[in-house]
């Protein structure tokens, strides 16, 4: 086992000297970063083809070692992104309030890095460049824990990062990643309260329940995507159609694709048949209430469990709602608070819908496929939260920054 | 035992309510218990002196009663609190950001209440009342756990601002008081993760550190204030101690009091002096480091537990310091990132220290007993935080809120 309280105290001591670095530094560090990646592709590609041998041998999935393959392709996109991130504009450092009181004290409300942030996630090995990118460049030290599947991937990926992070100024230990894949390392990690500022764990529901559950550090997180789109008796249909098949299925596996489609009853009739016809094109497998089955013929009856259920998936749950009311109770009800759309040209139905459902992004006329870090014109995303403390939807590098308060004074005292 | 779950659930679910109910009617309802405040404070005063009695029974610190005492004169401004919250600017709904996508989407960010706010806190009964206020104002639900030393008092707050709320539009529910003092039921509260949204403690320390250890809810907190004033070699002398005497003396239980004075070696022997002759003749107990002791005689030596120690008194700790990086270390290994001073005339000095000292609110040339929320001009506050996520330094209405996104389309699809 690794001291990991050492490590976290380092870490923290690095991440002091970090906040300091200026932006110009900084992004010559991500240049740098992303020509090393190139540069290092084929001798990452051969630690990564140990990793698809050892996925076989344990026969995971195929989505599974579809995630965890790298290519030049995607090894290029991890460079183009860290090229990305140095275009951004640096967080650190903005004024985001400035106040005169009457006593002649200035307030000033000032961006700066959280500290230290651990990101604990699965297999996929492009996480390591972009979240040490997005870290880097908000000036957070970082602690990486990656998994086992992915795990001489990571290493080398991280590596290459580190080694140019230290040969162009970036303080040591600001890039730190646990290279053992004992799994009593994360325990240890979740206690280290005051050495580690925030936790982010990525990957799927039940990884992130046990970090959540164990952690005495704030975590941010969403545990899954159960994203609907309701379609109300007013909404232009062909519109209603256009957006429900593009939120299931441009891209199934993903957090804010379609689950649910809810159907306002008065139109269930007219629009069902047509749209449930073109999904079946598609390949999606529908699960039906009640009334949807007797509408369209030969859908397999949802269950409880499947309103709650993230597919991810070509597998769709559709209900038919009595009005836009029915429509939010379910969604409050069954949904993760992620994603969820509505379809109408009523206003008052479409003011309703936005202001009661209580989910970090509420569309009106528009796919749920739109949550994501660039659709919302931050530059890249380190994840989305679906908690209402700190940060909430796509998190750029302004959710990777606290602020403090700078007060300056003439000798002002208290009265 | 109550039904902690059951109470939660209901709660939560008045929260949605209360997050429609307009600034308009939440002012009324204010104005409306401030009222009946002042109505009922007779019958307040009398469930107080039960407190009383059993505090005397049980033989309490002074202090402690101190400030569990009500006296007309506190009622009063209980109310008037409630009266200065119904003034301040709603922030529910507040447009925080808006942009327009080059496909379109117009994303807006908007204000939206947290949602459920469980507050634990001790002996104070007026906590009770600002706590309703300040989360009514901003739409939150609250449920509230007072001590079992100010139970009396509280019921009666409770009952009354309650009644008020229910008799002027506000949702049933929206307001919650666990009148039982078990202490099991803290622990049930605190694993409600999903009904109750945020957790804030206010009281000691160790009260603090057992809901942070316990809590699967996110919890906003500060455990002390180790608050420190950095005398630098270029300082007026004469300013520093005007503003190092307001630090310590005009209110010493309060947690933006200051602990430690740092004093630059090379004005020491000038300053020091008359400092603690002034001090002394206030009646402040004086605990210093070896040099401290050699310049002033009759000093007691400050032990290594003294420098992390709040006394919430008339004590203070001394420390000669060689230099701006020195104080700045001592303040991070010792401190508790609240709020901390520099006394100087030179930019370069003002500048690394604003820069380096990583607390919640830094100063040059201004007392840090100016760390509240009504000082800051948030014209209330409902705790201060030290903690770097969603909200750091005094919170008022503001940092009661959470966001979301509102994204209106005309039928936008990914591609």
């Amino acid at each position: 086992m690794i001291d990991v309280k050492d490590l976290c105290l380092k870490v923290k001591k690095a991440s002091r000297r970090l906040a300091l670095v200026d932006a110009k530094t900084k992004n010559k560090v991500l240049v740098a970063m992303s020509k090393a990646l190139i540069k290092n592709a084929d001798a990452i590609m051969r630690n990564n083809e140990k990793d698809l041998r050892n996925a076989k041998r344990n026969h995971l999935g195929a989505a599974l070692i579809d995630r965890l393959t790298l290519t030049e392709t995607r090894i290029e996109s991890m460079a183009e992104s860290l090229c990305q991130i140095a275009k951004l504009r640096d967080p650190v450092g903005e004024i985001i309030e400035k106040t005169r009181r009457p006593n002649g004290l200035i307030i000033e409300k000032v961006r700066v890095p959280i500290g230290s942030i651990l990101i604990i996630y699965e297999s996929r090995p492009n996480v390591t460049s972009d979240c040490v990118g997005l870290c880097l460049k908000s000036s957070n030290a970082i602690i990486l824990r990656g998994g086992s599947e992915a795990i001489n991937s990571n290493i080398a990926i991280f590596d290459v990062l580190n080694k140019a992070a230290i040969e162009h100024g970036i303080p040591p230990n600001s890039l730190a990643f646990i290279k053992n894949t004992d799994r009593r390392i994360v325990d240890e990690l979740l206690i280290q309260e005051g050495l580690i500022d925030l936790v982010m764990p990525r990957g799927g529901e039940s990884l992130i329940r046990q970090v959540a559950k164990r952690s005495r550090i704030p975590v941010i997180k969403h545990y899954k995507g159960v994203c609907h789109t309701y379609v109300d008796d007013s909404a232009d249909l062909e519109m209603a159609e256009d957006i429900c098949f593009n939120a299931k299925v441009q891209r199934p596996g993903v957090c804010n694709a379609m689950e649910t489609m809810l159907v306002n009853v008065k139109v269930a009739h007219q629009f069902l048949p047509r749209m449930i016809q073109r999904f079946r094109d598609a390949g999606v497998e529908i699960r039906g209430c009640g009334l949807t089955r007797r509408i369209v013929t030969g859908i397999k009856a949802a269950t409880e469990s499947d309103w709650s259920t993230e597919y991810l998936d070509l597998i769709l749950s559709v209900k038919v709602v009595r009005d836009v009311d029915q429509a939010i109770d379910h969604i409050m009800k069954y949904g993760s608070y992620h994603s969820d759309a509505i379809v109408t040209r009523n206003r008052a139905n479409a003011a309703k819908f936005l202001a009661e459902v209580d989910s970090a992004c509420v569309y009106v006329n528009a796919s749920t496929r739109f949550t994501d870090g660039g659709e919302f014109g931050k530059g890249a995303e380190i994840g989305i939260s679906t908690d209402k403390l700190h940060a909430r939807g796509p998190m750029g590098l302004e959710e990777l920054t606290s602020y403090k308060y700078l007060i300056y004074g003439k000798g002002q005292i208290r009265k």
